[in-house]
């Protein structure tokens, strides 16, 4: 078993990577905190397969659990589900020292992450993390939250977790679709300061998809970079930010989707936000044409959309999207913040981008070639 | 103008008391943060008669500003009035470094504290108390929160103000049952571990009720109390939990009454939990009779009520009393937690209280003598 250690003082925290973790979930909680309560938060499709092994791993452990079970999906990241679960676990007599398990995706984790955050001002929170991006991404270093019909994640708290699990074996029943865009949170990694590790993936995204021993390997890198970044910049006053490589082209994206997963999912913006930062520094003159294209072949060999013509329905227009970036968290005083690029591993933030500019280039993406309707089937 | 520190580190912030505070609001904020664009979060009520003054105050600074508005009333803390402050923050476009400014009393201070906390992940909060209650004790510390059906304050977050302003000139407007709740916080500063500010409590208590420099000094050997407690212990890890005196008993109270102002308001069930805390400490054998005496004699010549049957439409039950205590946020293993006293200004923490000590001591407070309806006019 492999462990990585997010370093943030009496916040520190570790997150365990390997196969088969879940039958031993209860005994890892003993052995760090006080685990006498815990309520399981998950969603409908993860609780049909997880549910029963983490109850059965707690009750191994002497550990009582209620159950609190969402709708699967974005929509569940929304003030009323908040609400709901906050309030199930008071109805449940859960203690301040208890412990809140979100067992899922991204969207479990920071739903339940959030709530944790807020009962009773902060219970003890467990992430077990079920998908690539969660286990790679939103399950390691404390940011939790909701969306609003004003965007994505603009509600929420930082509030670290006590431990986390990444039980590799539960990718073996993820959807490919989910897979893939768990993937582009990987390839971000490398694209922000390891080109090496970007080298690696392109040899071996064969066998990181297949489920070798390169996926636990993936997983762990990518962890690792992860709790690297988070322990420098817990609260995101600097250098955090490179970690949203993608995401503000991405989150507008997804805003205008109206988080519709039938037409895109997070990691798909991301990869699209990716490819699309990449192409923007090209238009800025600040990274050559062939990183750009570099990236994109990448993440198409992965499956990944790279473009936002390949949303199925497009039809976006530069205004609505330029409307949602506005809405950006890292947006200072009306100035754009973007994570830019000047080669492969060589991201920096690039702050008072002259809105012009990105409503040029947009406007430019927007006028090109339609690419092929992404396949969102599997 | 006095002011007084809470020192927790790079989350210092100071606590201005003085006459005449809010013009110069929009200075004071500028010489402590980059503020260039606030909301102002208050209550009808305080909006009638503060808002203008804010707003000028703030656009001498040249700070833009918006209003949001909420109805008065312990309501307010509610998960959709939360839903609502913060989505309009949202759609005002406030950024992560603008300014939510609480202008109110304790309900508005939470709330709007609260939605500070969880928008955007964290804005800067600037608390200007309109109360007594919010002067000495809810601005200051942190906590912030809204009640659910389940209880009070069970959901919210510990964040803290950047600044504090306690503008006494707003006290000359308050309605004498809000300066009297506010008043048992102020003798409950007395009662945990200043036993000279408690007599000096009991000789100027006249001129602290009639507005006179005595009521300036009142609010400043408060505020400093608080934040000597605060400075300690500020996510209540130990010693914060004595600020707590009378809540237990006093939350339990207000829930039972759900939170209806024309029965009880938050001071009132602070004065008659501090009351029963100290009746309850002679029913244990911990403190003599005579204290509780003490305390009830100083509460009833402020005008506040010392005991249950004094609340209007009373017909509380043992059993419904026990079930509301069960919810404190102080419970641990089910084990009871409450602060008791040796004497005054010898409060401490009591942990592992017998819940049937509770109940029996609860059951032979409804059983004594109806006391007079407590007079919640004027």
């Amino acid at each position: 078993m492999s462990s990585v250690h997010v370093e943030l003082g009496e916040r520190s925290y570790d997150v365990l990577v390997a196969a088969n973790l879940i039958p031993n979930l209860g005994r890892h909680m003993a052995a760090r905190m006080d685990a006498r309560r815990a309520a399981i938060v998950t969603d409908e499709n993860v609780g049909r397969l997880y549910l029963e092994p983490v109850r059965q791993a707690l009750s191994d452990a002497e550990i009582d659990s209620v159950e609190i079970v969402v709708a699967p999906g974005e929509a569940s990241k929304s003030f009323s589900t908040l609400e709901r679960v906050v309030r199930e676990l008071l109805a449940a007599r859960l203690e301040r020292s208890d412990i809140v398990i979100a067992l899922g995706g991204g969207v479990v984790g920071d739903l339940a992450g959030f709530a944790a955050a807020i009962t009773r001002r902060g219970m003890s929170l467990v992430q077990v993390a079920t998908s690539l991006l969660a286990q790679v991404d939103s399950s390691v270093g404390g940011k939790t939250g909701i969306n609003t019909p004003e965007g994505k994640n603009l509600v929420g708290a930082f509030f670290q977790p006590r431990l986390v699990l990444a039980d590799t074996s539960t990718l073996d029943t993820l959807p490919p679709r989910e897979f893939r865009a768990g993937y582009a949170e990987v390839a971000k990694y490398g694209l922000i300061d390891d080109a090496d590790f970007f080298s690696w993936l392109e040899e071996n995204r064969a066998a990181v998809f297949s489920g070798e021993d390169a996926r636990g390997e993936a997983i762990r890198r990518s962890v690792a970079a992860k709790a690297r970044v988070v322990a420098t910049d817990e609260r995101e006053a600097g250098t955090r930010a490179l970690l949203n490589l993608g995401h503000t082209f991405g989150h507008a994206l997804e805003a205008a989707c109206n988080y519709d997963a039938s037409r895109i999912i997070h990691g798909e913006g991301v990869a699209i936000g990716m490819a699309m930062a990449h192409r923007f520094s090209v238009h800025q003159g600040l990274c050559a044409p062939e990183t750009a294209e570099r990236v994109e072949r990448h993440l198409a060999a992965a499956g990944l959309p790279t473009h936002m013509n390949s949303i199925p329905g497009r039809g976006f227009s530069t205004s609505e999207l330029m409307d949602h970036i506005a809405q950006d968290k890292k947006v200072k005083a009306g100035r754009l913040t973007f994570i830019l690029s000047r080669g492969i591993g060589e991201a920096f933030i690039a702050e008072d981008v002259a809105p012009h500019s990105v409503e040029t280039f947009i406007a430019g993406e927007l006028a090109a070639e339609p690419a092929p309707a992404l396949q969102t089937g599997e």
